[in-house]
């Protein structure tokens, strides 16, 4: 029944290969205005709660700490030069918020991107304290989305179209195709009574 | 300079959006046997830690907690069944890890499949007690990879085709092309001096 034949592999060390994550502009009310920065390294820990890890030096976890809420944006390929742009420029000397058209919702200071087809607005629930990151971990409060993305009222990934990110070769990816329907497939080998 | 016009989002409750994730497959040491459950909710904290959501009827969280070890085994598009499988059936009453040629690391339980082109074996680093859910932080202790997906000594993600999990669809999805270099197409707009 096994798949396949044995094959040697090489030890690369302690490389993090969990990719590739959705590219996501998390937003942050900072000093009082609204700030956005690019970060793929994040988590979903049950239906309703999210991670992200955010190296400390960046302008927005202060802005998290303090008002302890942020959003998490989800941007279309098309939006791929303004994401990388809020990746490569700090909000200590740069307003990225005019690239935008900001909207707030339930949370009053989560701001959230009109540009980005799906918005989630968050409230801190806890921080992980890492030696040079901090774990933002959130509670998704409201969801937002375009009804361009949409089916019925499920988010239609194809329709979304999200920046995936890939560390190993430094590139944002596209979403391909469907492979397969999940607890579906597997009933194939289930049937043969292996 | 802002793309786009102003559109009216709809309001879908708090739904986590933040899709798709790696689809995995996590090795475990349970009753004294390897175990496999296939986990879509990952998460990266940092370079070398990620975490994992995995609900409390599992039959491997009682394993992860026990050794304080488990693996991340990444499957490509070609282990679909097999994957699915994996999510499908229980540790209980089945036993998975006859499907895979199984192999150990330097952690001794921290079972890996040698049908997954990337395998990291984690220690544990902390749990996140939620309700239903325990999130298991693993520091990555060290990573496995065939030739076969390797550029250099680089993962590379078109090589590996991994199977891509979205909650919404239900299903597993493929990565597609290559959209754009990070930390380098958004100079386009810092040059535009906006």
């Amino acid at each position: 029944m096994k798949g396949g034949i044995r094959i040697m592999k090489e030890k690369l060390g302690a490389i993090n290969a969990l990719y590739p994550t959705p590219t996501t502009l998390v937003g942050a009310t900072v000093g009082g205005k609204p700030n956005f920065i690019t970060i793929a390294h994040i988590g979903i820990m049950t239906h309703s709660y999210i991670s992200l890890g955010m190296g400390k030096s960046h302008y927005s976890n202060g802005g998290i700490k303090e008002n302890k809420t942020f959003s998490v944006c989800l941007p279309s390929e098309n939006l791929v030069v303004e994401t990388d742009y809020c990746g490569i420029m700090t909000g200590k000397n740069t307003d990225k918020a005019v690239l935008f058209d900001v909207f707030y919702g339930e949370l009053k200071t989560a701001p959230m991107i009109q540009q980005c087809p799906v918005c989630m607005e968050c409230r801190l629930y806890q921080i992980i304290d890492f030696p040079t990151t901090d774990i933002f971990i959130g509670e998704i409060v409201q969801t937002y989305a375009e009804e361009s993305v949409l089916s019925g009222k499920n988010v239609n990934i194809s329709k979304l179209k999200p920046l995936l990110f890939d560390m190993a070769s430094k590139k944002y990816w596209s979403l391909g195709g469907e492979v397969a329907n999940c607890w579906n497939i597997g009933k194939q080998f289930k049937a043969e009574k292996i």
